[in-house]
């Protein structure tokens, strides 16, 4: 019988992140982790390994080899049972016991049921494996479809772009990044993927795969388009199966309190398998963000050690992306999003530039800042441009962590250098702006 | 006779800002600029008109068409005296009436009184025209002396190194940017500038210019040095004489309340000039930043026209400067600063990269957070690296402005993209740096 105070259950951002800081924050703790992926890499980086812009290598570490130097022990098989009365996790071979227990299963992708998904030349993008596969099927194909719109999806068409395929994007709904932008920005970042030859089908479904063995084309709201491979971005869906059916409370994903405790005491959820309150609606996501994952990793492993650690503050999902040159971010909840909730809200808008206008290198930046009219707190920020957007998403995030209101935002006190940024800084004209709209609305 | 709702004194960022501000305010009060300069520049883009990175056509406007667009009278003279018992503003030729007025008269450049200073080939570097003498002499010239390491002085040694002149700092204290940085960030400063050809002599000062008509060299403490010219930046000095003698009340600069109003009913003071609020220590000081002025200036005019404004939550003195590659920046108090003015302090520091390491386009980031021992609250930062600086300061100062402490930074919700910025924030590495040395103290 094999005793632990703490079992994991999966090695990806959640798991990996768990094992490091309850060994950080106890030396003696007997730890296992239980996973059936032997690399440790970072999800976030796979479309940039089809591109060719980093290496495997360079992203990858060995599980087994981090587990040893943190004298964890390690089971590289899935876990097909939690047994919660007598504390145990089952994998085919082995049973193990535990104190406490860290689920973090993580997702997978969804692929809907068309026909002819199981043609050679169909792809989702989880694993390593997975982003290898596409990239050596890649040099084979002269065009790619690329189905759903969401960050990953656009990441993909950027890379299979860069390998100089023609690629186009499915849409099922009018307009791409559906949950990042609302559909002004959006259309700037369509028109950027068109710029650089990729295709956009908005409004379009993928209704049928053509081919015998291998993928020759769709069936795409009627039309027929012939395409030599297909990736599907479709959306990522919780690994739920094993905390169901032991009995811990689910919805669409494993539901967490503040202390990312699960419905049964000494188990905790963190990463794309738990379902999590939201900063802004205070209703219970899931959040699938690499950064969501490593927070709530950390204090599902610190409170499964006896600390008292919370994320009562909720999650924010900041997101930041690469479009060629262009990077787009958001944080909180975007114009689209925050009208959908019920908030009655205005906006503030500013298109400016990153240094002031003489300076050659100076490039455009948008801005939009989202307000609640109630008590004109910041809900959230949609943000495009050629530098500064990561940051300045972190500051919003900043921000509405310290329930900011129009007020701060007017009387922020900024830096400035003609080189480096302008005299009048892009928060405090679109909060200006917002406040213009105020009192007109 | 000539009355006026307002009349402003001064053209510089703060006087041309509250022009625009008390226009936009008021579409029908009677408005006079009083100036001797006709040309409106940015004083922070002076060194890049040296290095000829930005063109003088490109950074200036003409005050004579601003104040007609904007219907508003104008007079090219300096204002010689106030009277504040009249309620009026003379010039060496007429007098003009205020109901209110804003004095913006900006600071000039101190030369120390050594022997030698009156010799061609000695610069400051405060107008338009400073710039465009230094960039013409330097051209006849293959060594420069610059007297000052602040951020001006550094600015200006950079651009006259890109004219290829053989350039040395001379620093009276023991570091470079001894405003800005603490000593362990200013090295690294110092570092970059001795990599790209410019010499330092800090512990060093000027005692003397030789040569007979032009400068042939100078004594710096008891040793010759030869070199073509001297730009002395040795330290701004608010033009306070005529509110001075008007009765108004003054110390290094004329004193303001939270509404920019001084000791004077309906006079306001905005910009170099003023003497307004730190943040931090709430004692008052001269910030002397082109930002600090532009916010000064419209709080002063909008009260001048009757609105109840106040900067009531003080100036930052937010920084953010390029020495060749590397950006420098700061808010709030320095390390040092904060331990002389005798706070009890710990810091939080970090060397990171801002982008996830197998990105080839990251490059090195340094944070250091200063924290209060009392309170955890955030006092300052200081952040050297090659991307993300500006808004980052940004970001610290909105942090400060909000009173945000240690744990905020721990709670900190950022986002993540591996050809952005990295899974593992700058800001929360240094916070959980922090809190370790808070631990062992």
């Amino acid at each position: 019988m094999q005793n632990y105070d703490l079992i994991i259950v999966g090695g990806g951002a959640a798991g990996i992140t768990a094992m490091i800081e309850a060994r950080k924050f106890n030396f003696n703790a007997k730890i296992l982790l239980i996973s059936a992926e032997k690399k440790f890499y970072s999800k976030c980086a796979l479309p940039f390994l089809i591109s060719n812009e980093v290496k495997t290598e360079k992203i990858s570490q060995s599980v087994e080899q981090m587990c040893k130097s943190m004298n964890v022990d390690f089971v590289f098989e899935n876990a097909i049972a939690i047994d919660i009365k007598n504390k145990s996790v089952k994998t085919k071979n082995s049973e193990f016991f535990y104190k406490s227990l860290v689920i973090a299963t993580g997702s997978y992708c969804e692929i809907p049921k068309i026909p002819g998904v199981d043609r050679e030349g169909v792809f989702t993008l989880k694993s390593l494996e997975d982003a290898e596969k596409i990239k050596s099927y890649a040099k084979k194909c002269k065009s790619a479809l690329v189905v759903g719109s969401g960050a990953t999806g656009i990441e993909i068409a950027v890379s299979l772009k860069k390998l100089n395929l023609n690629v186009t994007i499915v849409e099922i709904s009018d307009a791409i990044l559906p949950f990042c932008l609302s559909k002004d920005f959006s259309e700037i970042v369509a028109k950027k993927l068109k710029e650089n030859g990729i295709k956009l089908l908005t409004n379009s479904k993928i209704e049928k795969i053509l081919g015998d063995i291998k993928v020759q084309g769709a069936i795409i709201s009627g039309n027929e388009v012939s395409t030599d491979m297909i990736v599907f971005c479709t959306g990522l869906k919780p690994n739920i199966k094993i905390a169901k059916e032991a009995g811990i409370k689910v919805d669409k994903g494993i539901l967490v309190d503040e202390k990312m405790q699960t419905s049964i005491n000494g188990i905790f959820a963190a990463g794309d398998c738990a379902q999590i309150k939201d900063r802004i609606t205070s209703e219970k996501i899931l959040s699938q963000l690499g950064t969501t994952a490593i927070r709530e990793a950390e204090i599902a492993a610190l409170n499964a050690l006896g600390a008292n650690e919370n994320l009562s503050q909720g999650i924010m999902n900041s997101l930041v992306m690469k479009i060629f040159d262009l990077q787009v971010g958001k944080t909180g909840l975007n114009e689209q999003e925050a009208k959908a909730k019920g908030f009655e809200i205005f906006t503030g808008k500013v298109k400016t530039l990153t240094k002031e206008e003489y300076f050659p290198e100076a490039k455009e930046l948008l801005v939009k800042l989202i307000f609640s009219k109630k008590d004109l707190r910041i809900l959230g920020c949609e943000i495009l441009g050629y530098e500064h957007v990561a940051t300045l998403v972190d500051l919003i995030a900043f921000a509405i962590l310290k329930n900011s209101t129009l007020d701060d935002f007017e009387k922020f006190d900024y830096c400035y250098n003609p080189a480096v940024i302008p005299a009048h800084n892009a928060l405090v004209l679109a909060a200006k702006n917002a406040r213009k709209k105020l009192k007109y609305l």
